[in-house]
């Protein structure tokens, strides 16, 4: 069986860095499986990338090796991770990106050491490539560096009750649909207030007649704002940060 | 040998959607070969995924499982579809993304059922992701749901023969490339008639000085409207729909 | 274990261009791993075809086979190449995307042959495939094609050692982060000139502050020009060609 390595960086495609870590990782593991996830991060969004992360890197099997390299401090004193959780392991920067990994129960970091040799700009080819490789060849986490018990952990804003029992919350990300996500659990029901405009909780885009807006439940738990067939973000001026109000069902 | 499944989607790669279809796949699947298509169909545009999918999905060997979820309708009360066609299987929504496979002769179809737990919002990931895991391991498309039959089928418009032996055709799709492809076959040669300009068809692009208009017979059997190392599309404002009028060889 | 071939084109791939190219290969190869490096290279553009070729050819195993279709004159009487290079095997056309390959010692190249059913408008899927997966299949490169000792070679613009000792270099790319590379080897540190500016050459991005201009020694051993954080290329108006002057560290 292939050795799953999945890939995510802010590199685009075009310019070859992602194709120099494949051909590391591919020299040092010929069989592996690398999975592209993404390569379009926005430049230097740990945040976004941190994000999508916490969505994926679960559903993939045990054994997996998650490549995340969203690296604005890349060269700098931040350390760089190898991360054994939940029977997967992860490869990445200190700075937040691999925080759903860090964050559960028994997960287990060390600081990789960074060769003489690495080039400052670039350590997802000479730092997290061969970790990875090394990882899907079976070398154990803590084979691979020092215990590193300090690492950058980054959630994702909690939303606050208020005293009329009210969720004050706030959009935390927009996709591709320009669908706003906010990190406001919705699975009961209710009303979101954004933008001025008070929305209630639909079970689906479909629920909603075509180009008007609505609020659904996401995939994730998380309330979405959402236009059918259009842009929610761009028709409501939505971006990361935007304070909205959620009334759950009573 | 590993099974193969091709992914087509219009979600982007950067929210981490596909990741969670990719990693649901493996996880009942670790040996499968996925193979990415596309995840940059313009966002709902179920015409341009359909176009796609007629080019490639005989391409691929038989036993591939093509997974194609464009699906604006996602969480209504349309059909989730399992399709077996010319040896290969499908599965995406019932609103003509599959039509070709679906108009082959000898095509079956089923309607997958939604689990209660399926999230409204992303079938990809509930519904479709597990069925292609379930074909790839090899379980027929008729254990998988209750025979449908009316599935929807678009077709592409079939250009009219006037009187005078012309053929009234129009654009169906314009390419990366900003070539306009119309719905005239032009394996015979001729001359095209396009936004007021006549242009012979040409056997290549290279046949056309570079920076001029020129038709040529693409490599689907249709003519193409392109300017040598430019855009058509940009240079003549062609867009789906536009008409022309192609004159065949006599 | 699998047969890697790479894939790099400027089709994108919403079209469905590459999935036909990537059909064909499974097809006569179906235990092929088929890696993407990009689809993404400018429409046309060569030249950056090229320079992303020369980061990864070699990055990749032994044995690897690499596609590289950026192809304008598709059609023309430009040759097909196939070519064996360092353990590594090469098809495109012949228009200097695969320099790097030939530039090396022992290099041998082939002119594939078009057959007459080949589409004048796409041989990356009916003579680029097909030859990859022979290749993947062990063929020799020699058995594909007569030699051909005449392909075009593309090189970088050699910077020019001035009277006073300092370089006279340019931008020869800009990558997705805005940086501009030039052509100068920096490995010994210096200052650069670049529109008006006189920079020192920085280990990397993390010595400067945040929204300042740097020149550091890349990845591949070039001199870039970058802002942290953002893209030197907007902010001082950079684009390949642009001159510079480096002034090595004495």
């Amino acid at each position: 069986m292939s050795r799953i390595i999945t890939l995510l960086t802010d590199f685009g495609t075009a310019d070859g860095y992602v194709a120099e870590m494949k051909g590391v990782m591919l020299s040092l593991v010929p069989d592996a499986a690398i999975v592209d996830v993404t390569h379009d991060v926005p430049p230097q969004d740990v945040e976004s990338a941190r994000l999508a992360l916490a969505r994926y890197w679960r559903r993939f099997p045990p054994g997996t090796v998650h490549v995340a390299v969203v690296d604005p401090g890349v060269g700098s004193a931040r350390a760089a991770l190898a991360v054994a959780s939940d029977d997967r392991t992860l490869v990445g920067p200190d700075n937040g990106i691999l925080s759903p990994a860090l964050l559960l129960s028994g997960a287990q970091a060390v600081a990789l050491p960074v060769p003489p040799t690495a080039a400052p700009t670039f350590h997802g080819r000479d730092v997290f490539a061969p970790a990875a490789a090394a990882l899907a060849r079976g070398t154990p986490v803590t084979a691979l560096g020092e215990p590193y018990d300090t690492p950058v952990v980054r959630r994702t804003a909690e939303p606050q009750r208020l005293v009329d029992g009210s969720i004050q919350g706030q959009v935390i990300a927009v996709d591709r649909f320009g669908n706003a996500i906010t990190n406001c659990l919705g699975l009961r029901g209710g009303t979101m207030e954004v933008a001025g405009r008070v929305l209630p909780v639909a079970r689906t885009y479909a629920d909603t007649p075509p180009g008007t807006l609505t609020a659904i439940c996401g995939s994730n738990g998380l309330i979405e704002v959402a236009v059918r067939d259009g842009s929610a973000a761009r028709e409501l001026g939505l971006a990361r940060g935007t304070g909205v109000i959620f009334r759950p069902r009573s």
